[in-house]
């Protein structure tokens, strides 16, 4: 969908009952996705579109996304990205990953106030303990007034057990600070109307939402038949 | 500015008062825009923001446009690209650009039922008897729901004097027909919602209102103060 999915809506976790919480320390990490995770990555766009009820448009493959992604071409940040978000109970260990030559992982700690229970952890694992939480697809797109490009947010997700925890957030600052990092002048994308609880986030966060505008949209049948047009 | 500017309105040409209509036979020229053309892709950036009364937003510079939109890396629509629209009173002397390896310019004869008067015909001149008339701005998209790329149209202008004559209709066609050339699902662009005339032009053009889509923007100090966040 050409669209962020609904973030974390900020809300309080709920209280806990009578005994100290039980805590749950987790490692996270942000990383460049590889042709490696279009597995997970088709599975991710599969749950969105459940989540947005939008599976009569879901034509997407691995294949589809593994030819189109990961175009041998194509740098990361000047093209289309991918930011993985993992979750470990366990610090993570040195791997290829860490010398990436375009984007070294970003890691925190987190000590979340309840347990996370995630019945899709074995679908969703990379290694042994580490699991994927969500992803950010994002890519360059260009402002003719500031005269430099900025990056448009085509999908943020994060899997359902981990929402209303601060991930959304997380991966959305990280293509922030990348932006700031390359110079570039704005980082866009969109939300539905109604969604009062992402609008509410995003604000808090520092954008502003451009209610005038509206997406026009040329595809199917109506953008085939330019193909032979003169 | 994130926008396309208004189309020509798809209103009918004035009727002729008594004797035979002048006519204006003009020979158009569709092509990838070079680092040369600098200097008249920022004038015309320059009026489309006058156009929008947005001139407080203009920042761009030619050598931030020379910079950003021809960097030596970027390949043609796999990143920012950029066609131009150039109309001559003669058929187009065969050079250079004839033997472009990314895009054969596309040509066409119209023949106007009024003349046209260039007050700025000097200003946009690239040879003898060629005139810059505008230019359509564009890069590729990404739907995750497709699986394939798209294109996102940025800018879409063309100077006042030739404005209602089907010259954007010209341009957009253009960025649709290598759209579908290149197997791409969808072209997507942005409209004001009280730009009733565009709409209807657009829609025409085969294009669905995203009624439910806001954008949002995360730009200036609140997108720095993400530069240092962790």
């Amino acid at each position: 969908m050409a669209a962020a999915a609904p973030p974390p809506a900020p809300t309080p976790a709920p209280e806990p009952a009578t005994s100290l919480p039980e805590t749950t320390p987790l490692f996270t990490r942000i990383r460049l996705a590889t042709p490696a995770d279009v597995p997970h990555i088709h599975k991710l766009i599969h749950q969105m579109a459940v989540f947005e009820r939008l599976t009569h448009l879901f034509s997407a493959t691995e294949s589809s996304l593994a030819a189109t992604l990961f175009s041998p071409t194509a740098q990361p940040f000047h093209s289309f990205t991918l930011f993985l978000l993992e979750a470990s109970p366990k610090p993570f260990a040195v791997s290829s990953v860490d010398s990436n030559p375009f984007f070294t992982p970003l890691t925190k700690y987190v000590n979340l106030s309840i347990p996370i229970e995630d019945p899709e952890r074995e679908t969703f694992k990379t290694t042994d303990d580490v699991t994927v939480v969500g992803f950010v697809l994002f890519f360059p797109n260009y402002s003719t007034f500031l005269g430099k490009p900025g990056f448009y947010v085509e999908d943020l997700f994060v899997r359902e057990c981990y929402r209303r925890k601060g991930f959304g957030r997380m991966l959305l600052s990280a293509v922030a600070k990348q932006a700031v990092k390359m110079g570039y002048g704005r980082v866009e994308w969109v939300v539905l109307d109604w969604n009062v609880n992402a609008i509410k986030f995003y604000e808090e966060m520092g954008a502003d939402l451009l209610n005038e505008w509206r997406i026009c949209r040329l595809t199917g049948e109506a953008l085939q038949a330019y193909g032979g047009a003169d």
